[in-house]
């Protein structure tokens, strides 16, 4: 006879594929289809949803998942694996399908929208979508927190960064807010002194292709199971068979496109060293977004934007773009470290970064517990801007309240990843440098080996095994710390 | 409340969805997917096939049709649908979910052993996994055969041309292939004399492309609603909404690529001209691939490889690759209506066309009767080209059973679509020069309006409304003959 939990292992094989076909369908939308198509594959996407959720929505998961839980597993991979498809199934409860394709079709519709009016700066017309959107999203959230006894915008969190929550996060945001203001100060004083010579372009978009593609192949990413692509805003998607990674080139601004790469390559090889024997099933995933960042922001901001890879990334500038004394390593290090305040989120310093999304997550908090209005949001956003960061938006949504993909598709709790990854890299890193002492060495001799095998044992091939807190401590021997970023921050920045 | 036909029209909404996305990640499978996603991607296609099956096969949808049927539908559109819906029920009611799944992931598993193996001319190790593919179809077939009270190959036949048999075809074949072996030699001898100058390449791929572009847009493809790119062997796949066509080119063969491209592109402006409020409902479909195919042969063949299309691309050549006497319109006319026997199909000219088609309906009845194994394919085939086309094939298996992506896509049954639609193609073509008998003159402007007015008046505007025998009626007059092809032949090729 087969098992319970053999039954759920067989479902849940086939929630994997049909998210496989989502998967695809979502980067193809993003990269390939015309505009015309959109309304298809909306239409398309929110019907696979529903299917989904209803698949998942049945009574009869509950009483199997209670039988599996009595057929006491021997294996710690499927026992994490039962716990995971139990959170499965109980977050699937949390609204009918209809509420689900509903909330799916009208961020699909709002994203397509964005696309449009962001670049038009048209936040008049944008803004009802948006609204509709976040209302369909709070609805669900409103459902789960009933049934999970959180909050409506935790549960938004923990859908994102399991475990996580408003009281894990204030503290830690308390702090950054308290200490990064007088730093950035201080790091701008500092680096006024500084002379740096700006990259000349214009550089060719071939060219940067093939860098991108060399470089990605360098740090380990394996070109039978993903590809390279271009899109409105980068992103890694596909699925861990199939990684899309895409980029975005402009012919003036080279390293913000290599970095940008360089950091979806973070997010793949985390998806590409998941393990291979689980990847159908709940526990082989990646464990939710915030260590999914800790892997982009480790690469980008750790390795990449370090003088040892710029000494070897400053070479293959000059052959591809000729000689240039802009990428001489010591300019190329102060250029990919310059901290100033600016408007936009994705080309922000690693030292104002995090204000970034502390403006999103408060105001998130707002607009979840109707504090806030989405009509409102302009003028919120200009000064939690001006308090934090000391620059105004005022009517320029498309580089403020428009700037970004993630409320337009509907991913609302999402953006504090971004700030809790880049911790969990920190210290991380802070770790592998313990264990591995040349690493950097390594890596200006191109060399990611010892770096990707560290990573890949003590993180990817971990899946969904552990905790989020249990992943830190057997990797770094204690819980999440802002100590090691902090440090971090006063080692590369003399702050 | 909601009529059971309702009922109806919503569920078939749910599945053009899932078509929509199964379309889709076929498409990406053939154009953009990594070697090493071949399996996940196979599994994910097979998972949603199935789905897709068993939610058809559920016996309240025969209830519920029952019901409709006595709802007395007041229009012709919805009446016609309610038919087709019928036919899709009963089509799914043969064989369990299991089987399609398994026949579906045989036939991925082949198609994609097949890219690497055709190449290497490898039969040895491919013909098990077509052997398999095979044995599921016939399964499916025996299986709705019973159903339908109808031979398996008939079923097959009927899946992808509705209405027509080998009772239908065996006439129709016998005709051509009495004709066409005496025409072919005759058309041979009086062109031999012609003095042909070939064009000569390099062509660069980009200025292929460019000019590919330029003549779909001529054509009337709209690219709000499709793409074109490049795969091994040239499709027009995606959806109405979002059209993907795909052709491939070859720095030396210029004009095989452009009528490629053009063939394909007939196809699309049918999808591009269905009746756009029946997109999601089976009455909006095609109808059914011989008059598909009669759509891009009708655009190749009547149109692209006359003498008048050729007067407008004539300069196009010139302008893009260099002039050429080559390109001189008489000479291209020549090149592109170049008869003679040859092993590949796709390559063929549209005399000896049909013999290929009817060497693979005679193997595909054999094969299917259990009358001819799957190892046996080579000399089967090589003894057909002989008897057929007087040339031979022996072991050059990549230029014989290996050529076609249609067996190894699991695809039996497909083939007399080609010749029928030709036959359509000649016929509609003649009442279209009736109705404007100016028609090619104006394409010699690049003028396509009134040759897509007519066509989307009289075929794609129909969807499936009309049997093909009405669609020919009220477009033409009569039914399905032979003769026009052969008038056409003759007057072309002065045989």
């Amino acid at each position: 006879m087969v098992s319970a939990y053999q039954t759920l292992k067989t479902f849940f094989l086939q929630i994997a594929h049909l998210e496989h076909l989502s998967a695809m369908a979502s980067w193809d939308e993003a990269v390939m289809m015309p505009a015309g198509g959109g309304e298809a594959r909306g239409a398309a996407l929110a019907t696979l949803e529903r299917l989904k959720h209803e698949r998942m929505a049945q009574k009869k998961w509950e009483d199997l998942l209670h039988q599996a839980n009595e057929e006491s597993l021997s294996s710690e991979w499927d026992r994490a694996n039962l716990k995971w498809m139990e959170k499965s199934y109980w977050m699937a409860c949390g609204g009918p399908g209809s509420l689900i394709e509903k909330a799916k079709q009208a961020s699909i519709r709002c994203e397509q929208a964005w696309r449009v009016m962001r670049a038009e700066n048209n936040w008049q017309e944008f803004y009802p979508l948006l609204q509709t959107s976040l209302q369909y999203q709070i609805e669900i959230a409103e459902i789960r927190a009933e049934l999970f006894k959180l909050s409506p915008y935790d549960v938004m969190l923990d859908s994102y960064l399991p475990g996580v929550n408003q009281a894990f996060l204030n503290p830690l945001f308390a702090e950054l807010k308290k200490t990064l203001p007088s730093f950035i100060q201080t790091i701008v004083t500092h680096q006024s002194k500084q002379v740096i010579v700006e990259p000349k372009g214009p550089f060719p978009i071939e060219a940067q292709r093939e860098i991108s593609l060399e470089l990605m192949k360098t740090m380990g990413f394996d070109f039978n199971h993903g590809r390279l692509d271009v899109s409105h805003h980068p992103f890694c998607g596909g699925v861990p068979q199939d990684v899309r990674l895409t980029t975005r080139y402009s012919t003036d601004l080279l390293l913000s496109a290599l970095m940008g790469t360089c950091h979806e390559t973070g997010h793949a090889l985390y998806e590409q060293q998941l393990p291979a024997n689980w990847l159908n099933q709940p526990v082989g995933h990646s464990l939710g977004m915030a260590v999914h960042e800790s892997q982009s922001l480790l690469m980008e901001m750790d390795v990449c934007r370090s003088l040892e890879f710029l000494r070897f990334l400053s070479p293959k500038l000059n052959h591809s773009f000729g000689p240039q004394s802009a990428f001489e390593p010591h300019n190329l290090f102060y250029f990919c470290t310059r901290v100033r305040p600016s408007l936009i989120r994705v080309e922000a310093d690693e030292v104002t970064y995090p204000l970034h999304v502390i403006l999103r997550y408060e105001l998130e908090q707002q607009l979840v517990s109707g504090r806030l209005r989405v009509k409102e949001l302009p003028e919120a956003w200009d000064h939690h801007m001006h308090t934090l960061l000391g620059i105004r938006t005022q009517d320029d949504n498309k580089n403020g309240v428009m700037q970004d993909v993630h409320w337009p598709a509907g991913i609302f709790g999402y953006f504090p990843a971004y700030t809790v990854g880049r911790l969990i890299a920190a210290q991380l890193f802070s770790s592998l440098q313990k264990a591995e002492p040349h690493v950097l060495q390594h890596i200006e001799k191109g060399d990611f080996t010892a770096l990707l095998a560290w990573l890949q044992e003590h993180v990817h091939s971990k899946g969904s095994l552990l905790s989020m807190d249990e992943l830190l401590i057997q990797a770094t021997g204690e819980t999440l710390s802002p100590r090691f970023f902090i440090e971090h921050i006063h080692q590369r920045y003399k702050a």
